[in-house]
């Protein structure tokens, strides 16, 4: 820490006339569910200063901590009307100053806006890797890291703009929603394409665009009756953070003294048997060296973190959260932000990211799950992702001659266990992301086992997510290149690029193939009621076919993955359960009329989507 | 089921002028807890007789099913006196008959007995290849299969008389408790040695010795304060059983008619979107061809199992049951039979065997699991096995290497998720058995990695559980050359043998070395109680060294498993929470004190149990 003190004070001695250098948040809105605001004033020595507020304003609380640069004033703005606000300052023999500060008008039916869920597709972009829609901002010159596309670990320059620029193409290919991984500020001097080790919460990248940017992608989202989720990240700072360099208080963030690293071993949040010394350092330790940990169980971090993401919420009118390394946070803590925000927003969503392999250990974290009930845990998190399902598809579709435990048996048995869950349907279901190998890289560009796994993936119960350029064929290898080769450029964001993916005439033969028939099945779950909610019934694969079926009262859906290399013929007898009685059906993929009457042929190594009718 | 009709009637002809051929339960205790018996009257045409009994006894009920030759009479027991009873069987035109029914005193004491638990130390045998005590009874004349040592899945002539002989040598070795795979008639024509497959379960096939041998069996173990439990099979019987080849009723046995196999996936019982047919044929299905399944739905059927278990606890003096494929079982069927003998004596203990690979699917089946709790499921079951253990135990020894997941983390994460399940102290914790490979084969007879599966196995919770032979280095290859390899014969136990493991200077210099450790550990742990029900400390494994404390109010165990192959230095201050101030040990390895100031050296591949003192 002593480093990033003396780095503070080089950067502050520049800005000492200013008597007033951050107010964070920037601005509020009248009338949120949440009653009071605690409003962070950061200038030198401010905390010398007695503050105080107009006479309509009711001060709850005024916090000064160990830093005199800070003061947090926590005002009740639960009556408050919109307008501006004027805060004085005084300190004896000084003339004092003052700042006004706005509370602006929600937007109309904010709090009841409609976050994703299984009706959607989601998208996950890296927005550095996906369009430079503006080349003029590819490198800044108040930010460390300039514009390098030479390099898998620089950034490329790609930015909000050039994802509003394709949004159309998103539309057609029949995704309703869009994950893009983190775009605040991050100063970081290498690797900060990723922008995890954010230094500055309030501000977009300029890189990717401004706030005005961001608020605009969501705008044009939202004619397209698309949704907007952001990656928000609770656990950690970049150490580039400007908070991190001149701390509030030296328990902002987690200290052995100084930094030491996660063991990683999220299972020491539930462990009866755990050390506290494993527990802390998973919790406490921090992911990278680079980016310090937050400490949530700090009020003051904690009501920071909240009233932040529910900002963002407001301000750009945001349809989600994805929420990197949950399981990683203070586990009192991140519940409490997050049922801060669930309770702002009742019919909002937010998927965090627990990485585990145990179907227990990652239920354990979804809202009033019956794992976490064990040990009285509600973490209030709706949706969890499908961890233990991506296991299975990495591997699955190369098992040709199955044993006990391997082939369609796997994903059979990821199913068993819904049960554990609190709420399947909002798991997040998905073939791969931006730190995991890519499925047409496992697969080794292989057309017909990329088929069976979109199709698990989009037929399956759950929220389907998919992973920029998986819809093109695009490939990777993060063990052998490291994680740039699985984050390549999606072809024709660039200007220049030989190859423009984003259209059916830039497409080559092998990429519109892979597009062609993602798009269909797509397009096709969009409308189709009974693949968002209907129940899953499923059989026990024979000869490595698995068939399931999705119903609800209206409708049902026959699914068939041979991933047997062979041609295979079912005795339809056997799914008398969820036929229902019907004999006939319309086959999705191929456009076909089906007779489901005695047998039905499926040919190796492809799926059939079967809607009975 | 035809054939089996025919060969009834050829059977049956040979017995017409018996008027009862079979009184089920042959007798009976006065003063029990269960209420009312139900007595089964086996005999041709029996049920075109009317049954009564003398004026004490009131018969709540008599059931005849659609075979004539069955009556089931139920009878109030509860305070009915020891003593001869006598029911009368009269038809009109027919002189009648009468038969005599006896109760029985109880030995005192017998409802409150107490069952095994984790102050045991369980020792699994298979009769037939422990100890012939008695080659008069190898085989037969009434029973098809004849002893034939030659074949590896043929009779070898153990028995019970050869347990008794050899109890001096298990109390030596520190055993304290004895489960015996199954050893009432089995009339299998093959491979009846395992003896799963039963045709007569009021009855120790003769070629093991008779039930009063049995009943001596207890005695003589209860002289040396050891318990027995017995292998309980209530999924199915052998096709040989003569009510099979009569059944009361056709539903007494799942019928598809006849035969069909069970798929055994037992992730059907709980599958929230499992189809009908397949959890059907999982439970219904027959375990194999010639092992009919027992439909526990079945009023008549599960009284049948429930009387006679109790039967074989009240007549043997029993101290547990082991029931096979337990999860198998009709699952509300196989509750109320676990909560009848539970009921009856509240202190037994029960263990069955649910072999799976998932925690939460096994904690499932154990009582008041909050899995179960979550489809309202409750088994009663005290005790299930530990097999994600085991499943570690296979492997990690040869994992020296060790990645994210391999290596002692495998163990280390085994126990994160104790929470699942509702007692972790009556987990049956084990290292292999009679369908597993030889521990000491997957290792290749390597002595270090058999003393740190055994350090493991027992100083970790739950209730150890030894396979008959490891203890002296026995090995077998399942895989390569079936099951009746890794059930060969103990050395020693047949007269003739060169080779008397047995003994102490019967023993080779190997078998010594295993014997030596086994019995030391033992020991050790019968006397240490913070060993039996001490609360676990763990810690993260580092350099592949895996170290835990059990803990109680009063003592503390260290224990330190080495699995690297180099010598490892730990810094004791990462484990001031276990050691708790304390500064020194004793050793029990090796007898010696240790000081427990700052480092604790260990060797290479090797395993340290500290008593801190």
């Amino acid at each position: 820490m002593k480093q990033l003190f003396f780095l503070f004070s080089v950067f502050f001695s520049l800005s000492t006339f200013a008597q007033i250098d951050k107010v964070e948040p920037p601005f509020w809105w009248s009338d949120m569910h949440q009653e009071n605001l605690q409003i962070m004033f950061y200038g030198k020595d401010i905390s010398q200063h007695e503050v105080s507020a107009p006479k309509d304003v009711v001060i709850e609380n005024v916090l000064k901590t160990e830093n005199s640069n800070y003061i947090f004033v926590t005002i009740k703005t639960k009556d408050l009307p919109t307008g501006s606000y004027t805060f004085n300052f005084s300190k004896k023999g000084t003339k004092g100053f003052s700042k006004a500060y706005e509370l602006k008008e929600r937007r109309e039916g904010s709090t009841i806006r409609k976050g994703f869920d299984a009706s959607d597709a989601m998208y996950l972009i890296m927005p550095d890797r996906f369009a430079n829609g503006n080349p003029d901002n590819d490198s800044n010159v108040n930010l460390t890291e300039k514009a390098n596309r030479e390099l898998p670990g620089g950034r490329h320059g790609g930015d909000l703009q050039g994802v509003i620029n394709n949004l159309d193409y998103l539309e057609d290919l029949g995704v309703t929603a869009l994950w893009s991984t983190p775009l605040l500020e991050d100063n970081d001097k290498a690797y900060s394409y990723h922008t995890y080790a954010q230094s500055d919460v309030y501000n977009i990248d300029p890189r990717y665009g401004s706030n005005e940017d961001y608020k605009k992608l969501a705008a044009e989202m939202h004619k397209r009756d698309m949704k907007l989720v952001m990656d928000y990240v609770t656990n950690h700072w970049g150490a580039e953070h400007w908070m991190i360099k001149d701390l509030p208080t030296y328990d902002w963030i987690h200290q052995f003294p100084g930094y030491a690293n996660s063991n990683y071993r999220m299972s020491t949040q539930n462990d009866p048997n755990r050390s506290q010394i494993d527990w802390r350092y998973c919790v406490d330790g921090w992911f990278v060296s680079t980016m310090p940990d937050l400490n949530q169980s700090n009020p003051l971090v904690l009501n920071y973190l909240t009233q932040n993401a529910i900002w963002w919420i407001e301000y750009a009118n945001l349809d989600g959260f994805r929420v990197d390394t949950y399981s990683f946070n203070d586990k009192d803590g991140i519940a409490k932000w997050t049922k801060a925000i669930m309770d702002e927003y009742p019919n909002f969503n937010i998927v965090g990211e627990v990485w585990m392999h145990d179907q227990a250990q990652i239920s354990y974290w979804q809202k009033d799950s019956p794992i976490g009930a064990i040990q009285s845990y509600n973490s209030n998190l709706p949706s969890v992702m499908d961890f233990t399902l991506h296991d299975a598809l990495m591997t699955v579709f190369d098992e040709e001659n199955p044993g006990w435990d391997t082939g369609m048996i796997k994903v059979y048995e990821n199913f068993v266990n819904d049960f554990l869950y609190a709420d399947i349907n909002n798991l997040l279901v998905f073939a791969g992301n931006h730190d995991t190998n890519r499925i047409n890289g496992i697969y080794k560009s292989d057309l017909n086992k990329y088929k069976l796994v979109m199709t698990l993936v989009l037929t399956t119960h759950g929220i389907p997510q998919l992973y920029y350029g998986d819809e093109i064929g695009m490939v990777g290898n993060k063990e052998k290149l490291g994680d740039g080769d699985i984050r390549r450029d999606f072809p024709g964001g660039w200007i220049g690029d030989d190859n423009n993916a984003f259209t059916e005439t830039g497409r080559n033969q092998d990429q519109e193939a892979y597009h062609a028939f993602t798009k269909k099945l797509l397009n096709y779950r969009k409308e189709k009621e009974v693949l968002h909610f209907g129940k899953l019934l499923q059989f026990l694969p024979e000869n490595n076919v698995y068939v399931y079926f999705r119903y609800d009262e209206n409708e049902r859906v026959m699914v068939v993955i041979n991933n047997n290399p062979e041609a295979q013929e079912l005795e339809l007898t056997r799914y008398a359960e969820g036929l229902d009685g019907i004999t006939t059906g319309k086959e999705i993929l191929s456009g076909s009329e089906i007779s489901l009457d005695k047998t039905l042929k499926i040919e190796g190594k492809s799926s059939m989507v079967i809607e009975l009718r």
